[in-house]
């Protein structure tokens, strides 16, 4: 039985829209309900307790649309509260973490693994404990890096002001010989080149989106939740304000211009 | 007849403390009840409708708890809603804008005047309106500079990234040989040092906040709401979120440890 509800993807902005982007390539059949909390972003500094209440309310929106799973495409609010909503709702939530852990793992050839990532998803520890779940002998490196995203989102993805600053982020990590480093934040894609350059020769780097999306895949086979393979997936976004910006953003992180958005008040 | 109740200030977050910090060296007997809407921190990129209702219920709150004026202090704000809070609230309300405008006028020698701020504050044209209704000849440069906040935020206030982020900024300005910068955000005066020496040689720079302490305590004197020139001003703070690091925050826009803090619920 195909399942054509739609799959329901929430960030605290628009950088979700990176994971959406890594959906629609591997599941273009999928209808897609895109939640951007922009009226509250940044999610990065602000407590577990407020994060917690957010998700809640957003995953809530998600599900009473009739969603089918629910991606939280956030690296804050999936250290936060992924297992929260879990306990929660009844469809399947799905975090960024543990994709991006598990393809780290499996690519990393020395076991020594960087996350790079907002302050609060790297003081949560979450991918920390996640990885060492996983393969207790990984030696595993820790650097916030709070510039990329406001660097994203000017549009400095080149040049010399990010380099500068992967070089100051990555300093500790390349010391260490880590091989392996995973984009702990759905807005760092967009510097991938610049990571790349900072980084020691040959280090891999672990794009969420990416791990996330496959993981998706195996969630909706495994719980019969597919779509019909000849449908054609549709996008409609919901923002909880119309940031200045926007189309600039939006079209930055998802590739493509977005066609329907409207917007929402949360509680 | 001496009015012992508090001023009120607000901002977005915890910048609003360098307008404490200079009300306190302008006005040592007043005491201050501070805001700092650190949940839904920044405002700089949220629409004027949402901005307005948040400062909204940031003054109703200060308000009822018995301030005898309110100061916004967030270049957003002033920028979005002054004349609204105006209209709304009987007691003073003052803005950062109008004080940092006119000190401007005054200092700049060539008339070629400045501004730089966040998107919102830019988008505005609420700094270009002031100058040029206080003097129709000045000629006027903006420049939105989105990653001075994230750089306080961060610390890096020396050193090549926020340095390099200057000199990309000030560029156009330093071009037109512009004399006079205002700093159009309360974060900015941290980088007062590597602004300075980004601009060209002798230019001013207007701190706003010295500016609003300036007008605050004429607009006190001439409503006779000045308190007893022996009274011992005391600081409280209102947050909406305990951020992160916002002890460290807190200390760096103050000057000093934050003693007495409260959370508090906005609607």
């Amino acid at each position: 039985m195909a399942d054509n509800r739609p799959i329901g993807v929430f960030d605290s902005g628009l950088g979700g829209l990176t994971v959406v982007k890594s959906l629609q390539y591997l599941l273009p059949s999928e209808s897609i309900l895109y939640l951007g909390d922009t009226a509250r972003v940044p999610y990065g500094n602000k407590s577990k307790k407020l994060i917690e209440s957010y998700s809640t309310q957003i995953s809530t929106f998600l599900s009473e649309k009739g969603c089918k799973a629910i991606v939280v495409a956030c690296n804050t609010a999936s250290s936060q509260a992924l297992d929260m909503l879990q306990d929660t709702f009844k469809i399947p939530v799905i975090g960024v973490i543990e994709p991006g852990v598990n393809m780290a793992i499996d690519k990393s050839q020395n076991g020594y693994i960087g996350i790079i990532g907002t302050v609060a998803t790297i003081q949560s520890d979450a991918y920390q404990k996640a990885l060492k779940l996983k393969n207790e002998n990984v030696i595993v490196l820790n650097q916030p890096c709070p510039l990329f995203v406001p660097l994203v989102e000017e549009g400095w993805i080149t040049g010399d002001v990010p380099k500068l600053a992967a070089a100051t982020y990555l300093k500790g990590m390349n010391a260490e010989q880590v091989d392996t480093i995973i984009l702990g934040c759905t807005h760092y894609p967009l510097l991938k080149d610049i990571i790349q350059s900072a980084a020691n020769d040959g280090t891999i780097l672990v794009d969420s989106a990416e791990a996330v999306a496959a993981e998706v895949k195996r969630i909706l086979d495994k719980n019969n939740l597919s779509t019909e393979i000849t449908a054609s997936g549709k996008l409609e976004c919901f923002v909880t304000d119309v940031p200045l910006r926007f189309e600039m953003l939006a079209r930055q992180f998802l590739g493509s211009p977005i066609e329907h958005v409207s917007t929402v008040d949360l509680p």
